[in-house]
């Protein structure tokens, strides 16, 4: 107990997976329990057996027109030249649609074909074959056909021929109880406040919303301390009520990771560790014949996890084996490695650019769980590759839908905190249509928009030799090819420091005697940086932290307000949002950079219509630091 | 009222769609509500504007690793051979995974980089460089960034990203609320015991899951009887407490289509009729500036209606644009006309032979619901196109997985109740496999065989020379190609006639006197039933009803059961499923023709295997009528 744990294995994905469902399935086969519930509350619950129709439907032959239902033999002859006259009661009934037809009377003729003839008589000038406009009995449904099969998931067309087929009720399978038990002395519930070296709990939520999407009933536990004793009454106490537990976080091999100790005293372990990446210390274990798993605490982790052993386990109960994820075909736009060791899941930004699907690799971190938020799918380097080259094409599993996709506005490069603004105002604005954006700094941006990756490119990239914006980049990289440039705002570049401003800065010379957080090579605010120290004298080494770097403005105002640093250089409206005080140094142009056909895109059109709008003016207004002038105005470069 | 209404319009769908969204929508976008939830119970709800992060994650610099805290500066210099000791609580704190690292600390040094010197002394070998090993704050997430935009559909890992980002409450979009009218004096609820002429409600419940399914609320009103001033009464209580109103059926323009009326007398009628097939009597409609919308009766037609008429009105209150169906292209099976006068959705069934999906269209009657349930998707005939030809590619929108349609046996010929068993166990043995049979008679499947469209094909075909069923027919069609045959079972074919017998019917002679129902032509039911005649010397004009055919034998038997004829022939186990009597002629061998390669597929193998076992074997024995001696066994013919 407490000790470090051996090293963790790390059996192969697919046999860790197929090892355990073999394990516990042979138990769950004999278990899977049933309930009868009715039909109008079926939906989307699995049947536990065939269903057979329990009368036809139409219940009898029934009229498919308005007219009268004959006797077809005593129609027989009549013609243009034959005409045959025919009594009511005797020879015909008048019926409307959807009446029922009974014998001797076996075929229908239109209201239209009748001749009138006299109160109770009719002329008919052509012959009624049997059967003509009736609607046969069991046509739909015939009494004791099978209407659906074991294990289908039940849709509204199928509880509408449920219902029509006589069945009121339905045998379905039991929707899985899952038990889940958040573990952490660190942890803290979310809505309390969160004291020095906390962590608000979040993965058990996520967990919960999953069982309620694959089908189960979530039933979760308080929080409990990392304590061996506590986790294992919590552990056996949700095994009482459920179907199965799942246990986060304590599934590595630290100090104090209990978890695998106590499976081992109370059950089996079949598997800890798994070669997948995130999410290699995963436990699969098995308590009194239920199946237990231990999940990584880091939240991209618990969510692959989830997915590729929690969902399998979850489908032996609802019989529902596969994540109905759509894969697409995308071009790799940067060089992906990964080992031999593990089968990889890297979150990607989908986007379609022109005529191609582009997959842009967000951030590898396990414990990066906004960038599962701003992805669109996985792209899954198996465990026998070693990875793929940019340009190659390969397969993502989505998780946003396609349609989506393509009507979203793909824009990489620097972040302002009005790209946010943007990206909300638009879907809000014109239904159906988003901009997403991944943060690279404006070098990385106009990388990206050559290899044709991206819409268009956010840039604030200040020409040290003219002291012109952008343009000149534009020029240089483009060359020969002409250029769209939409102008963005004007926005006040400054030093953020504390509250307060204790170190008393006031201008770039300062920073040589306090500790400073520098941004990435290509981002606009270092390239204004190395301006401002050129034009003073100042080399990079005199500046302390001038090679640790940050990768947004926002992350430079975190570092900043949490004392890591005293001094971060980057835009107004970071400063202010974290209540930072900021000394200007300079007013820089931050526009969009593009290529003139993007210019004629639907959604291009209503970001252009949203940026010379009175909405995106006040909104930048009240957020201040930014002029908006020329928002919105287009200007060609060659 | 109660007059016949004039002709319906018939808009294209798009154009009926765009006006009606635009006409309501002006409206609505006006009064789209919002509420404030607990995000742990926002799982697949709306955002109703952009959430920002009330804080920061992780909300302090932690430790990525088990070690030392450090002060960079005083590591400065070390190596293998200038190493540096460092002292605790001067120049480092012992830390975990996890623990925050606050200044003047600003690097972690992993636990396996340290030599211990003393009780409080570690000498390093390196220097450590600052943010080493260390996590900083806002690294995942930075307070006041956006986490999400507006009509945003939350995901699991968004609760998470959300909680994490210190928000427990979320705006989102109210669910809308959707009042459901059934009107009809033949219509019964499906608990209560249906009359003569009744016809069974089914269609409210549809509507009420696919609302769900939309992300609204169905509020359901009782059945209301054809009286004009109770169907207005009803509209009107449902308008009070709902966002919109649906009306079915009485959407057309029949004597007692009363809906157009009564919208026209309370509000506003936009559309009566779309070019779409089936669907065209639809009515869009607004009372009180909610949509109010008639859908037609028919099962089929209400569904595509709603489908696309009511789920883009729930849309402009959910946020949600479009319905997310899979669309595949699949090779037609045969030719599909259409009229230029309408859009035309055709209900096909796809399965997968070999590398290709081929959708084979099935039932086009607007009554077949059932047609939807065996479907698997449709394919869209636009209101410009007058069809395709076989063996075009087709885009089909699917509504069942690809995944699950990988993994099915397609299956086209002739239908026996053994088939349904056969479709049932096999999933219910082998998870994730499934079989989908369609039937039209021997002929029909062996055609599709040749076709490459079925992976096998159930016959029971009489040579009338040889007397042997199946193997002859095999040959001929398949000249020059190997064939296997499965054999299934034997079974006795027979005239099934009413209970009692009352014709006193006892052989094929005795249905000169009575009124017969045939099956199709290429059905094996009736090869047999020629055979017969012609050994009797009986000609096909001497039996009354030679010329109607019905489908299926459960078709027939439903027939029989009715009344509507006094024999037909069929199987013994449609007799005994209809509790109708039952007079043998002959026993016949019913086989599953299939290429051989096919007995590779992996499925086909779990097919084989079930036939083969006992479970089979009892439930065949159970239904009677049946010899599974051979069942299982394979031959091949040449």
């Amino acid at each position: 107990m407490g000790k470090r744990n051996l090293y963790l294995n790390t059996t192969p994905v697919e046999e860790a997976k197929e090892r355990y469902l073999k394990w516990i399935g042979e138990d769950l086969a004999k278990n899977r329990e049933q309930e009868l519930i009715p039909v109008t509350e079926s939906l989307g619950r699995i049947t536990a057996e065939a269903v057979y129709a329990g009368c036809s439907s139409p219940l009898f032959n029934a009229a498919a027109m308005d007219g009268i239902a004959v006797i077809s033999k005593h129609t027989a002859g009549a013609s243009e030249s034959t005409p045959v006259t025919l009594k009511e009661k005797e020879d015909y009934l008048i019926v409307d649609t959807g009446d029922p037809v009974y014998p001797p009377y076996d075929a229908v003729i239109m209201a239209e074909d009748l001749l009138e003839k006299g109160e109770s008589e009719v002329q008919i000038l052509a012959a009624a074959p049997a059967w003509q406009h009736i609607r046969p009995i069991g046509e739909d449904i015939v009494a004791g056909e099978m209407l659906l099969c074991s294990y289908h998931k039940i849709r509204p067309i199928d509880i509408g021929v449920l219902l029509s087929g006589g069945i009121v009720k339905v045998k379905v399978l039991k929707r899985p109880k899952v038990g889940i038990l958040p573990t952490g002395t660190e942890i803290v519930e979310p809505d309390q406040k969160a004291g020095e070296g906390n962590i608000l709990e979040s993965n058990s939520r996520m967990f919960e919303a999953m069982v309620t999407e694959g089908g189960g009933l979530p039933m979760r536990h308080s929080i409990v301390e990392d304590d061996y004793e506590k986790i294992k009454e919590a552990i056996l106490e949700l095994l009482k009520q459920n179907d199965m537990v799942l246990v986060n976080a304590g599934s590595s091999a630290g100090t104090e990771d209990y978890t695998v100790h106590i499976l081992r005293e109370i059950g089996e372990v079949l598997i800890h560790g798994a070669a997948i990446k995130p999410g290699k210390p995963v436990i699969l274990a098995k308590v009194n014949k239920k199946p237990v798993i231990g999940l990584p605490g880091y939240p991209v982790s618990a969510y692959i996890d989830f997915v590729n052993f929690v969902e399998p386990v979850m489908g032996l109960y609802t019989g529902e084996r596969h994540r109905e994820n759509q894969r697409v075909q995308a071009v790799l736009s940067k060089r992906l490695v990964s080992s031999l060791k593990h089968r990889e899941y890297v979150r990607v930004k989908v986007g379609r650019v022109g005529e191609k699907l582009v997959a842009a690799p967000l951030a590898r971190g396990a414990g990066a769980a906004m960038s599962l938020v701003r992805a669109d799918g996985f792209c899954v380097i198996e465990q026998n590759s070693e990875g793929f080259e940019a340009g190659e094409t390969v397969d993502v599993d989505l998780y946003r839908s396609r349609e989506e996709i393509d009507h979203t506005l793909v824009c990489i490069g620097s972040h302002d905190l009005i790209l946010d603004l943007l990206a909300d105002m638009l879907p809000n604005r014109f239904h159906g249509s988003f901009l997403s954006s991944t943060h690279v700094g404006s070098m990385g941006g106009l990388m990206a928009l050559k290899r044709g990756e991206a819409h268009f490119a956010p840039i604030h990239l200040l020409d040290e030799e003219t002291g012109i914006y952008n343009t000149a980049y534009l020029k240089r990289l483009f060359a020969g090819k002409e250029m769209a440039l939409i102008k963005g705002v004007r926005r006040i570049q400054g030093i953020m420091v504390q509250k307060g401003n204790p170190q008393n800065i006031q201008g770039i010379e300062d920073l040589k005697r306090v500790r400073y957080i520098n941004r990435q090579r290509g981002a606009g605010t270092r390239v204004l940086l190395d301006y401002k120290l050129g034009r003073l004298g100042i080399k990079p080494d005199e500046i302390d932290g001038y090679e640790t770097e940050a990768a947004t403005h926002m992350a430079v105002a975190a570092l900043v307000k949490s004392g890591s640093v005293d001094a971060g250089m980057g835009i107004l409206s970071a400063a202010r949002s974290l209540e930072l005080d900021f000394i200007p140094v300079g007013e820089e142009e931050y526009d969009f950079a593009l290529s003139p056909s993007t210019l004629e895109l639907k959604e291009m059109k209503e970001f252009l219509e949203i940026l010379t709008g009175d909405e995106f003016k006040t909104s930048v207004e009240k957020i201040g630091g930014y002029d908006c002038t020329e928002s919105g105005k287009v200007i060609f470069v060659h």
